[in-house]
């Protein structure tokens, strides 16, 4: 399609979003064309915009557009609590529960050396500099809220590793059957972790 | 997140590219500003562009930054025959089968009463226009490549219905048994209509 440049140039461009092949790229595009021009002048826009605004929180390390966002500037949560989360999105899932008022650190990923990505990739040592800041001796506890995927466990066993010798509780989110389940239809794994953890 | 506006326009931007939820728009964002910042650039910018120079062709109905497009353009094209299709794509597979040599008008979409798609919106007037163009009648049959789905079928009826009275050659894809499948994976109305059609 020699005359048609910009609409494969579209096309290819599309496909840099996670999850999207050629087929659902062409799909976006023509309707975008067909249907949506203004969609797609927004969207144009919405994307300068947050390329060139969003970066990361000095403390916690999540997007902002400000220097701090606005959970870490909040004067009413709890300093002496240190929650750390591999997305903003997990985050997000925290916040929703309404029963966790400390603060977030976002690791912005999880280790996988399979895929290249070590601890200075998802700001460990950013996290460590944070929890060793003597200027700031009211954290207490420091909350491990990865994900329970192979690489979310490595990620919480390294961190629980670099904090072993520090005066630092460390703590993990229980294991355990999800509420509303039936055990039936629950898999082995959980229900040794929820029977070794009973209370 | 009050201080996070262009992230949340950019989700909400996100979420008008067909199929693309809650979850999957916030996924593309974080991906985009986590690890392809250039991406959500070059994303920007061919929106833009695509925008702005995509129309459709005079002839064909297509997608195209020419005034006509360049299959229509193309002189080796047979020209008395033309195959209607729904959408590019549909365009896009008839030629990847090298069968067809006749010129193209697409749909852009197919009739949809219930979700008020209507003869107008699908350019029917204007393949009507073009088929009864006095000026150009080496044209010599139409070929009816709309979907097999309810909204094809229609389409196809009604376009057939309008060119009853002329004197013109309507023809439609022939129903029947995928090439590699066997009899007893194939649906019931697929044999059914491959028996009726049998040659």
């Amino acid at each position: 399609m020699a005359d048609n440049l910009s609409l494969e140039r579209l096309v290819q461009a599309l496909r840099r979003l996670p999850g999207v092949g050629v087929k659902s790229a062409q799909r976006m595009a023509f309707h975008l064309l067909q249907h949506d021009r203004e969609g797609a002048r927004v969207l144009a826009g919405a994307l300068q915009d947050a390329a060139g605004s969003v970066h990361h929180c000095a403390m916690c390390h999540t997007f902002t557009e400000a220097e701090i966002c606005s959970t870490c500037e909040d004067p009413a949560r709890d300093r002496s609590q240190l929650c750390v989360v591999e997305t903003p999105a997990d985050q997000a899932a925290m916040e929703r529960t309404g029963a966790y008022k400390g603060l977030y650190f976002v690791l912005m990923g999880k280790l996988s050396p399979l895929d290249g990505v070590g601890p200075r990739d998802i700001g460990l040592d950013k996290l460590l500099d944070r929890i060793m800041d003597t200027d700031a001796p009211v954290l207490r506890e420091v909350i491990l809220a990865t994900n329970f995927t192979a690489e979310g466990e490595t990620t919480a066993h390294v961190i629980t590793q670099a904090l072993r010798d520090r005066d630092i509780k460390v703590t993990r989110l229980a294991r355990g059957v999800p509420v509303g389940s039936e055990l039936e239809y629950v898999d082995l794994g959980t229900i040794a972790h929820a029977l070794v953890d009973r209370r």
